[in-house]
């Protein structure tokens, strides 16, 4: 069995968030798989080939290339961000897990990448900078009930929380239900970050205040963070503001 | 004012890791600050200055780069890991807040990395693959009573959980109190991974279950992430066992 599978993690999308290991494994891949315009962001290689799929189909795209790569190929899948936070990386191991026995031989590695929250945090300050989660608001994999009660868990602890996938074309009211939930935990100001397409030419950041939230738009590509109570402002002459969350928490916030 | 602040993330320690960002703006600084064992991982360039402090210094380290800064250097900080991840990028904000106005002028710029946690997940599967959070164990800066009501929240509401600074020597119990505190939640057998210095050679990387997880070793330098009731070990013939938590979560855990 020589065939070896990498999932690999791109970052936001600009080539500048690439690790030294992400650029390794795509330039010694034979294959890559992966949703098109992300495949769209790399450069094209001589006898490399390229297997686009639609972004609703990680489970046969995983299959797909837990195939490719059986047959002895080196094989790279791609993922935005990082393959492990809502991504690529839990579709592999569950066909792994659920195939044949040869998948579980093969040399497999995961290659991390800047996942949306961290790469939409340092583009606006410290959001995330004391105790946070991470939430995806799609109820396609889970009922709409365990999400509101991640979100009253996690904002009535004092957890910043950071949104993925916050809405789509099938998903249009998810997220304007989400910031009523956290309206019961938090105040009105509680400071809300969206950031979209960091480091791309159509990159947003902007950030408001919870009650005014919900008017704000957002897609598919945009990353949400809420803030805690303690979560600041800090405004800046001719720049745009920094947000951040203090490192201490004196006490236990309600 | 021409002067320039980066807070550079340089993921878990090995160069592989970091990303091109990172490089550039470490490479074109005047001054570098951090702490000591993570500047001496990097080479040293001519004309480059090091200001090594030590690792309990956060807010002194901060405080001279932006006046260093300000007087028209282009200074990195350097950060393991990400910046924004209990890291340096919130002790800065907190300076620039507190500081002389000149400091809110400051051209900044918060490069991320890949957070241990991400490298950790990695390296053993994908055990943050559906929602998780990310808590730090130092009762330093926030009360202890603080941090049993997020392991509550979060372990009652299904969250994976990686757990930042979960041992030092002045913190020698908080970890089994920790494990203890999330017993009354999960189950025994929920998968617990401990994972330190990813790409180094001292990279030790193991998965017990909950009730063993107390008796294994951590130090300063380990993240551990304590899995839900529905993350699975899936063994491999000759390769270490991955571990995942499904995309798919089917009703409300408790």
């Amino acid at each position: 069995m020589s065939g070896h599978l990498a999932v690999v993690g791109l970052g936001p999308g600009a080539a500048r968030f690439l690790t030294v290991e992400a650029e390794n494994a795509l330039a010694g891949a034979d294959a890559l798989y992966g949703y098109g315009p992300y495949l769209d962001r790399l450069p094209t290689r001589t006898g490399q080939s390229r297997h686009a799929s639609d972004n609703r189909e990680e489970k046969a795209r995983a299959a797909a290339a837990l195939r490719h790569a059986a047959d002895g190929a080196r094989v790279a899948i791609v993922s935005g961000g990082d393959p492990g936070v809502f991504a690529m990386a839990a579709a592999v191991c569950e066909e792994i897990e659920a195939g044949p026995e040869s998948w579980r031989a093969l040399d497999l590695t995961m290659i991390p990448g800047i996942t949306a929250m961290l790469a939409v945090a340092a583009r606006i300050g410290a959001p995330l900078g004391h105790d946070f989660c991470a939430l995806s608001l799609s109820d396609n994999l889970k009922p709409w009930a365990l999400i509101e009660r991640r979100l009253d868990a996690a904002a009535g602890a004092g957890f910043v929380i950071a949104l993925y996938n916050p809405v789509s074309r099938a998903r249009p009211w998810q997220l304007a239900r989400a910031f009523a939930r956290l309206c019961r935990h938090l105040p009105p100001s509680t400071p809300v970050i969206f950031g979209r397409a960091i480091g791309r030419p159509d990159e947003r950041v902007s950030v408001v205040t919870l009650t005014a939230a919900d008017t704000t738009p957002a897609d598919m590509a945009t990353l949400v963070i809420v803030g805690t109570r303690e979560t600041r402002i800090v405004a800046r002459p001719g720049r745009p503001p920094l947000v951040y969350t203090p490192r201490a928490a004196a006490e236990v916030s309600t």
